[in-house]
């Protein structure tokens, strides 16, 4: 009973945001041991090692530019900068919380990687023979797709949690999200090319589900801090277009060489672009006097490349990829319109950049346009050696035919949406311990909680709004804002 | 009578840029079209089709890595950044319309990369013996250079529009583009690796002649927001630099395989180069007390790339990129300077973003350059197999010599010229039906008119100098500027 | 005597910022030097020659995409990127001196650009047979890196000198780069793919001597100005996550095709990752209440780019590249809290962007990292064939060891080092003659001083600053701010 009732204190103190003590541990912490992890672990694949040149005489490799690098390390630099501008950016839109939006992002992707390379590893480059993971760009391009699911998550987070919560949701996601890709890619035999079941659909619920688990009652308190100002906006937009000009290479970069990787970049170009004019439609359509909303040309717009994912490698067809991207446009900026309002209201869920309709539908929507795309599969449109090829029936799989690798992808959503709740349930149970740092409701999206800032910030904007603050006048004397310890 | 009465009236009118009609209208109209269309003709084409590995075998193409995919896809992608980050971040110098030009470029140029896929397929990707026009990562490319005329010419029109109005002029210049190009390739035989003629010429004066066109004699009153602040001309510098960087990729992306593409990256890279140092030069000149102008900057420095894209894949020698760099630093900022007020005051073409010294006289420059540099080819620089490669002087155009490609290359300047001014003023008459909901004169270069905005823009900046704005209050009751219905 | 007199009289009278003369003079006889000179000296080599064709037949090259090209061209775009983007836009963060940071950054680069492919060209690229520079995108790739010393001698002088001052320091700047170059990599025969000794150990104490060169102690009247604001400091972010994105490709771009590039990339990606958990662990531990803080996640997160970058194609090893960077987060943002203040202080060192912290030091570790990972070689890691190839053990060299390798490294590392900082003396005292037009002290780190500015900066911030500032306010009528003559 003591100690049941001395954790009721601890939850009941007023938050601390001084992360001087946690933060640097959990960094350092954790870098140490993937410095070690990594030199138990892991060294280079036969094509970035040194021995490269022998590795080509023996499997007769022409010339030195069919090494993967040059397949794949282009379309690998897209999605970093995808990940490190696209994610960042696209956060940023809040009017005091972009330095947050920014920095925490970079902090847990440079995090991530290192994390998902080792965990991911294990499941899939490791070389039995001396118990090493071996690891090349495609490697690098599936750390940063891993990192990607966390991302997400951040999103529905944004401006409501401490870093040192994110690092741990990180750790805890992509770990979970190794485990859920190796089943449903090599257990189920699932297709998932550009990732709408084990990225989108995985970490939109993981991220929905931590935010649900960690509800603030009273955040309307902050909404002064829950928009945008036009500066703000305009960098929002950055992120945004980095993330539809690159989401080709997204979806292409780990297919197959050639046609597989070339199909799955136009694919993924029309949908997007089809997605763009139905969001602007939507987002005409619902205001009065016919005005756009940013936040729509800054997220919905996306929804096409969400959910053209699974199916971008296989024969959608340009047209099928415009349909696609046609109904994500519709379903996301309805979502953002009807749906983000009522799942706050009526479900608890607090989504700050709105990932259920930007990531988890479109995500669904691409893992069952995938389903159909493969149960439709016929050998007069692929070719015998097609349909091996795209759904590699090799192997345990050689038997498999299109109907029922169309369950087996169902199945691997199914998958997906388990270990996002389940994997977002356990982590949230984690993350709601009063020992993480995280800020009181009314510093909430603000950068002040866990930034140094500028002059301009300090002095003249926020003391005027906080001085006007009737809860926070109260106990002003007491609690300075700025120098809580 | 009657008819004519009423169409007078409807001018008349006060304007009104409630678009919440209009807008979806054409939005959902046209994506259905692009939907059907693309079903009716649009396929994978060889190097993207699932058989491709039949095809390799049946060509004898050594590996996966000959896939045209790999030959054209980084350049692909940079030229994608330049469409979409590029044009659309060098517009967002306004003060107050970053949204419109970012937001609206990005509509338009998604919704132009689909009409371009047909339009331009029908002219050079059409398989006859299905009837279906097959696209690979080329297609791609050219649909994104179809697109760049368009934005060039909305870069005269910015801030005056409504993006009703950019769809039309987007649909209709994609048409004209297309028909243009095929004439210029195809039928005159002119070369035209990086646009110049096809690309910058055409889509300036299509820009120009539009803007002429539209004249608004009292547009003076909006020069208050006709103007840049110092964070918007920073925004427009991100899309200085991504065009500037990325330039020898659009010159370069659809020259030929191997020598083709290095050269033309190396020319363009060469003359932009140089362009920045007479643009830099010209800019203190002529400012009173030597200081920069970020006009200059933002745009002048670009020419470069402009002028060099026909000539780019020739043996223009680097020596010779220097000097059309360096030529086009002059012309270009000189323009600005001089040319644009001139324009205004005495031709009534009022061009927001100086496309005409930015597009125009380098396209034309280029054409010229273009010329020239084929009309002087010679067998001892190229050798003979070298000038049938360059020039591709093969099949019906086996004959041709250097002397006589000049005189092509000039003819296609003309024709250039002819479907830009011409498209232009067919254009202009359509665009100046009222039925588009473009925005009353104080309404120009105001986000107002088509954007929700944040609130600190609708509270705080706007209302303070809408109340001060004499002419607005004569009637403010009446029309509330943010309640048009 | 009089002489002397004289010169001490221009020294003493008030400086003047018109460079209205000086900077279009500087501007066009260079650039016309330029002409003249590429004329005389530059040519394509025969891959982007027009005569490849008959090239690949001699030599057997089997496909066009052996082209040079298609190994480099993508890194080169990331390259060119980082040069104008990123290192443009880190600068930007003080508060009034966008403009000139990434201004003043895109002037000096462009003009690097062309007289490296000269100078290096000499050294490097010269055809004996007929006395000209064959150029190709290695070139490119290195001209860009050669400018990339002077950019960051630019970061310690930012805000102080004058864009006539930077064409002087970087037409110097990249002469001297080019010598110690083919000494370090050419006569030593030292190894060095992402430049950590020659690029950023030379660049930076280049810029260092200069900036103790020009030693102003009375800058703390500017002080005001050398400050960031909100948005100033997320435009800095674009700077520092392309750079560290992008890094990557950087260490990569000219190292040998195949596994060298894979691993060179693979090793920057893993240090840089390693870096930015560090980086913000430092952070925060040395800021009261745990906060972090802006100027060490835009540089200090970027040192372990740096610090890999001659190590980066050798056997490093993954955990190697994470140790690296694990380090250089530590040393950097320490440096940033305590050196660069006692630098300021004792050594009379004014390093506006602390580039001692971002490439001194860790440029230092780096050439350190490297001479330690040559010595230790071993034929059982590297193979014969691999440490030949590796460490380039050929023609003059085939008799070079590992542990000799390692002494040539550190001999390298010593000649940048005595290059940066004697070409450092002598170009700050070309730069104290009081011709260049640099600014005043409280002109510093104010864009006004060169460039036109919008009126939102010129009539409400500046004006009352300017006003409230005593030393400006003593003789106001005299020398009105914006209207020096």
């Amino acid at each position: 009973m003591g100690c049941v009732q001395s954790f009721r204190d601890l939850c009941d103190r007023p938050k601390n945001t001084n992360v001087r003590i946690s933060l640097p541990l959990v960094c350092f912490v954790w870098e140490i041991a993937m410095v070690i992890l990594f030199g138990f672990f892991i060294r280079y694949d036969e094509e970035s090692d040194v021995h490269w040149q022998e590795f080509r005489r023996e499997h007769n490799v022409t010339s030195d530019i069919e090494n993967d690098f040059y397949f794949r390390y282009p379309s690998f630099q897209d999605v970093h900068v995808m990940i490190f501008v696209g994610f960042g950016f696209l956060m940023t839109f809040l009017k005091r919380y972009s330095f947050g939006a920014v920095g925490f992002n970079f902090l847990i992707a440079a995090f991530g990687i290192q994390w998902a390379l080792l965990v991911q590893g294990w499941f899939s480059s490791l070389d039995y023979a001396d118990g090493k993971i071996k690891i090349g760009v495609e490697n690098l391009i599936n750390a940063d797709f891993c990192v990607a699911g966390c991302l997400i998550a951040y999103g529905a987070l944004l401006g409501k949690v401490s870093p040192v919560q994110l690092l741990v949701l990180t750790l805890f996601g992509i770990t979970l999200y190794s485990i859920e890709e190796y089943i449903i890619l090599f257990v189920i035999h699932a297709r998932d090319a550009g990732g709408s079941m084990v990225i989108h659909t995985f970490g939109a619920y993981y991220g929905l589900t931590i935010s649900w688990m960690l509800y603030r009652p009273n955040l309307g308190q902050s909404s002064r801090l829950q928009c945008s100002v036009y500066q703000s906006d305009m960098f929002a937009m950055i992120g945004t277009l980095f993330l539809w000009m690159f989401w080709p290479s997204f979806n292409s970069a780990v297919s197959d060489h050639g046609d597989g990787q070339h199909r799955a970049a136009i694919n993924t170009y029309l949908s997007l672009a089809s997605t763009v004019l139905t969001s602007v439609a939507l987002s005409s359509l619902f205001q009065k006097h016919g005005k756009l909303d940013m936040v729509h040309i800054q997220n919905a717009t996306l929804a096409g490349g969400v959910a053209v994912g699974t199916a971008a490698e296989f024969m959608l067809m340009p047209y099928g990829s415009l349909i696609v991207g046609f109904i994500c446009g519709i379903v996301s900026t309805l979502g953002y319109i009807f749906l983000t309002p009522f799942l706050e209201k009526h479900l608890k869920i607090q989504d700050t950049c709105g990932i259920h309709n930007l990531h988890a539908m479109p995500g669904v929507i691409g893992g069952i346009v995938g389903a159909i795309t493969a149960a439709s599969a016929t050998e007069s449109v692929y070719g015998r050696e097609g349909l091996i090829n795209t759904f590699d029936f090799k192997g345990n799989f050689k038997d498999v035919v299109p109907s029922i690798q169309g369950g087996l992808q169902a199945a691997g959503l199914c998958v997906a949406l388990i270990f996002g709740i389940g994997g977002g349930i356990l982590v949230g149970c984690i993350l709601r311990l009063p020992i993480w740092g995280d800020p009181e409701d009314d510093n909430c999206f603000d950068d002040h909680a866990y930034w140094e800032l500028p002059e301009d910030e300090e002095s003249i904007g926020p003391v005027l709004e906080y001085n006007n603050h009737p809860i926070r006048n109260k106990n002003v004397a007491e609690t300075n804002f700025t120098e809580q310890t």
